[in-house]
């Protein structure tokens, strides 16, 4: 009944970081890393390496750096640890302070991209893949990029790049589920000897029934994030996912107790999900910025304005 | 673009009664019929009409009994308001009490059901069809009751009731797109002159996914609640499904106005949405019972616990 090639990958601290700015102590890391892993799932995302000379260290945490000493010290030591990933964005790396794969605590390095920026990805990737790591390209904010530029940025990413699996991106949380068979269904066309991936996020409650629909539809790689932490609007909880999928190496049972000790307390601190501001900006096609400022002044509930703003944006 | 013969009908009151033992003031009723109505939703249903003989109003609010002077109380004078409905449950009406549908307030009744009551169901609708009312059958539990008996209750609805629509309800909010899709097919196999309807639980967050697969598969009675407020996990979210539907006549800022004024706080007193016990009945497809009053106790947070037990449940 399951699919044994479908891989789980978990990026609460990264996407989650871009909640609290990465601040989370090495401590919760590693109680976040030894859940999932329990739990069976494939792929851990820790952050995002970046030049620690482009952001400072005293406004951000260290998973927005992920220094090699860093990942170790989260992540050592835990049995049958899922394979770590870092994220990278394209002229934010310091290349020369990345080691082999070989020497690094971490596996896998996924570049995120916009459409117009591939051959950059691609090329990004290429450096990583020449490391010794495995790689992969998240294309983002496909809710908007649907012209021909997106099949060409497709068919570059399945001839050009070596990358093992090539997502594709709900950013804005603005598509259902036809979008997203007609979506993987072209991306299929194109990418016919790598995997495909799905990275949604939840604005309008469609994370994770998206996050089915590109099962459905044959797509292997699963982004997903415990309680749904992440930016805005979060993404497909990891805990959903979990029960859904058949294979018996998962177990939902470490995630619930993260979620009851380590989560639910979070989210008290820090604000994500299902939040009026969010759920428009996601209707709207928007990204998620607007919904973000709004919700840190006086006017963070009043919903008919921030609408009729947001409607307003997309007439101009 | 749009489809005319879809038809919103919004049972916060009703469902989301559920939640506070139907105590909400006329006042706020008042309010709810009016942003509904100017949203131009279809149809809003208030509570349900139970015997006074059977609960006590001192432990009910009004919405329990739905007598004509309370839902005159709270409707009357709204301009042009939504059509009203009232729920009646199988030998819980005082069927001597009901006035005919012209000398009362409401407009449509609708008999929810289990597959296995369906008889007492229609004869039920037709006592109210006779008074010159609406009716609708809503049929309760499919995730459990799939049965030959449901293709029975099927045809039977459709060859022996007056109803307008027969809904098929997601009480355990067990279901996902594929099956939405199956069992809408196999109710249009048998309910060929009349409506389907679909009201679905959010327990997976798949209320309005589900909502939107019914839509797809050609439903036309579209239930959805403010916020989402219901039982547990409550519904589909009404101001998802408008902001989804593409018909002129839907206006989604009434609506969210009225969740920044009265949903909000009101959230803050009453518990329903994405919960993980109630996550975790819906995976499991069990009744919210269980999670109801795990949440009433200590362990309220502990999910791992509760996970355990709901599926010894299962295997009993």
């Amino acid at each position: 009944m399951y699919r044994e090639s479908i891989k789980v990958l978990d990026c609460t601290i990264r996407d989650g970081g871009l909640v609290n700015r990465h601040q989370f102590s090495h401590d919760f890391v590693r109680r976040v890393y030894q859940a999932v892993s329990s739990a069976g799932v494939d792929y851990f995302e820790i952050g995002y390496v970046n030049s620690p000379t482009l952001f400072s260290a005293s406004d951000y945490g260290p998973w927005k750096f992920c220094a090699d000493a860093d990942v170790r010290k989260a992540t050592e030591g835990v049995e049958n640890g899922a394979k770590i990933s870092v994220m990278a964005d394209v002229g934010r790396v310091d290349l020369d302070s990345i080691l082999p794969a070989d020497k690094s605590p971490y596996h896998m390095v996924r570049v995120a991209s916009y459409v117009k920026g591939v051959d950059k990805a691609i090329a990004l990737t290429d450096h990583f893949n020449d490391l010794g790591y495995e790689t992969c390209i998240n294309l983002m904010a496909l809710s908007r990029d649907q012209g021909p530029e997106l099949d060409e940025a497709l068919d570059q990413c399945e001839r050009e790049s070596r990358a093992v699996a090539i997502y594709v991106v709900d950013s804005f949380g603005a598509m259902f589920q036809e979008e997203i068979e007609a979506l993987v269904q072209r991306a299929r066309r194109y990418v016919r000897t790598k995997e495909l991936g799905f990275h949604g996020h939840n604005n309008q409650q469609l994370a994770f029934s998206n996050t089915i629909e590109a099962i459905i539809h044959g797509v292997n790689y699963l982004d997903a994030t415990v309680y749904g932490m992440g930016r805005a609007a979060g993404n497909c909880t990891l805990e959903l996912l979990l029960g859904f999928l058949k294979n018996p190496k998962f177990d939902i049972r470490p995630v619930l107790d993260l979620v009851a000790k380590d989560f639910i307390p979070l989210r008290e601190k820090f604000e994500w999900g299902y939040i009026i501001p969010h759920m428009i900006a996601g209707q709207l096609n928007q990204h998620p910025q607007d919904a973000l400022d709004m919700r840190k002044g006086d006017g963070r509930e009043d919903y008919k304005a921030f609408y009729e703003k947001m409607v307003s944006l997309g007439l101009e």
